[in-house]
């Protein structure tokens, strides 16, 4: 019984989780797939390290070549992380027949393309779940369990961070400078939180789904992105009496073949799924034309949960291998892709307004909404007796972006207005 | 390029959603298996009688033969329901080397092994994802998602007219038999509901989800069941005072190689996300030692949510068709199953009783608890001013089931207790 091997680029934690599992589940594994699974290879910076995973010092490699062009290794397995070396190493792997599984969101929604034709045209496979949403299997789900329906939405938290630190404002009142530093202490949050508060990170996964989702191949350029430090503890607050949570949301619809793709903070009504969903976990939520609504809950990240998908993968490649049909079910775009513009994209929109409290004024401001076309859900005045200003709280119903911004710009001339406090979109 | 045949036995509404997403998605389904799909003859009980649905009278069939016989039929879906003649149909197909695509629980639960016996030594697929939970695709999810991680809990809704009902008597404050009427009229529930309200739907359902999850054959009758018609306002409301939410949970369990399996009304703590799942959704809360906590939710039933699953599962079949590979990646059992006694099996318990309204009743009670060794996390009482009766709600700490047989047992013998209202489980 000829064993697969396998070579390992980075043993960080991830790594060092793949390790585990598949020195702990090796009898599992191997009655799944009907050969030993051995890690032959890994590709470390430095091999005299010490390490707190047990891997004997002769199969750590400081030299790429020793995996990437070593013809013992059916599959490669990336958890280094980063753009480059790991692209580099990707194609040349794809290039020498590897088959590849990798933990790489970055990656993946900035070159997946270019990766997929090269995976394509040497008929290997290409393996990502753990790309997205760490924990929860929703690659596969969108590849497989939807493979019949035309899905319409697709709704994700797919950032750990920035749902802690909403979730801390949310439950306890904090504000956001506050949460994100204890965030940085517990190390659910990096020194430099650019990438994970400014929603970059969110934007990339949603690259990745909607590529799945609506079978064209999005690119990061496609998503407009909105992050969640401009959130005060006053719209949360009134989120919650309107009945709402803010949540950093990756929104993707698709109507009529275009599509479009956000990631911004959105108000969601509490009795949606997602409302519920607190801390560090992710949840995508998908909606298709004959299934309705479904949600998939779990850890987005963590050594373990990233390092089970992988090797979940690394199961699928290697039955794919045994059965010789590897590269055959990779995915590939069916529709071009088409991106709606602003006058095509509608929805409710939260608007809090710090005005002069004075008689007519509400009348002045609902009569601009009036004028682009926008209707009103709900109109909450609330005035505020230590100063002069009053705050206006307004849902709309569904109205254009192109039309919200017109409202917007308009309010901007206002004397009236004194502030255009926040602007959110809201869902369900 | 040879079309694939389907044959499809049953045209009641989750048939006809078949029918309708075939003609619909042709092409899309065309560009992913490389064949035109074609539905070749169904199988009804009256050709004449008129349809909501468009099929050609010619592909209607009143005799079986015409499908499992039909050596042009490639693919074999199996829509009718009930135990027999769907068995021997399926049966008698997989003998002439067909694949099976079927939502039919109740066979899949009691009969599984022995059609997936047939199915390895035929070298078929069957693929049963609708049987559990229509739209959600908790069968690939658990036999691919997971496949590297070993599963310690799965935990259902699987059952949405139990569901609907708990959930209107928890919303409405209406009590179990008014509910249930209700439910009848609008549909959710059938004209006898024994099956779904005593949960033995949820039972067979949970049995396919603890074979799959735990790898062993588990049968009907190692799940222990509990339905919900002994459920009062009272329960529901004491409920929410600690913080619960009554559901009809399936809980399968796996600890040191044994397991066990029941379906009881459960208090689930309402900040676990079983609690929020509402009306006739369903979810599944898969606990994994690598991966940590997961869920997934959606539409439990309906046509459409049911009809995607099994296009789904079709699409799976003709892949594994063009590839060759069909009956490889079928499931068998590599655990011999151990099922858990009572004394092996621990969890809180909520216990509401009438009692006495006297001094020292309390300390009585306290004390038969601490003569089995069942702790107490909290103890509630409440005196009724209408009646000498008062009540008394406890909250056990993790207690075996043995213990806590003969701490009820130890109830009934006294006088001080007059009636033992209600004993639920606790999770979360």
């Amino acid at each position: 019984m000829k064993s697969i091997k396998v070579g390992l680029l980075g043993l960080g934690t991830v790594g060092s989780g793949v390790v585990r599992i598949v020195e702990k589940h090796q009898n599992d594994l191997q009655q799944q797939v009907g050969s030993p699974i051995i890690i032959e290879k890994v590709l470390v910076q430095d091999r005299l390290k010490s390490r707190d995973v047990n891997v004997d010092i002769l199969k750590l490699t400081e030299d790429p070549s020793d995996i990437i062009n070593n013809p013992e290794i059916d599959v490669v397995v990336e958890v280094m992380g980063g753009i480059q070396p790991a692209k580099s190493y990707i194609l040349e792997a794809l290039a020498n027949g590897k088959h590849i599984v990798t933990a790489n969101k970055d990656l993946m929604a900035l070159h997946g393309a270019e990766i997929m034709e090269k995976a394509a045209e040497m008929g290997c496979d290409v393996f990502y779940e753990a790309s997205v949403a760490g924990g929860i299997p929703i690659i596969r789900t969108l590849i497989e369990g939807f493979s019949s329906d035309r899905l319409t939405k697709i709704m994700g938290i797919v950032n750990g961070t920035t749902n802690y630190i909403l979730t801390k404002m949310s439950q306890e009142g904090v504000a956001y400078a506050d949460v994100l530093k204890e965030a940085q202490e517990l190390g659910y949050a990096e020194a430099d939180p650019t990438s994970d508060v400014e929603g970059l990170d969110a934007a990339r996964k949603m690259t990745i789904l909607s590529t799945l989702g609506f079978h064209a191949h999005v690119s990061l350029n496609d998503v407009s992105v909105k992050g969640i430090s401009q959130i005060t503890k006053e719209d949360i607050l009134y989120g919650k009496k309107l009945g709402y949570e803010i949540k950093l949301l990756g929104i993707a619809e698709q109507q009529d073949d275009s599509i479009s793709i956000t990631v911004e903070p959105t108000m969601v009504k509490t009795t949606h799924p997602l409302a519920s969903v607190n801390g560090v976990f992710n949840a995508v939520y998908v909606h298709g034309e004959a299934v309705g609504e479904t949600m998939f809950y779990g850890p987005g990240a963590g050594a373990m949960p990233t390092a089970t998908s992988i090797v979940a993968d690394l199961v699928a490649v290697v039955k794919n291998l045994k059965l010789g049909v590897n590269g055959l079910k990779s995915f590939a775009p069916t529709q071009v892709k088409k991106i709606k513009r602003d006058e095509e994209i509608s929805y409710k929109n939260f608007i809090l307004l710090h005005v002069e409290d004075k008689a007519g004024v509400l009348a002045q401001i609902t009569q601009v909404f009036g004028q682009y076309e926008v209707s009103l859900e709900s109109v909450l005045q609330h005035p505020n007796r230590s100063n002069p200003k009053a705050e206006i709280i307004i849902i709309t119903h569904d109205a254009n972006r192109a039309d919200m911004k017109k409202v917007l710009e308009h309010f901007e001339t206002m004397d009236v207005i004194s502030t255009i406090k926040s602007v959110y979109r809201v869902e369900g």
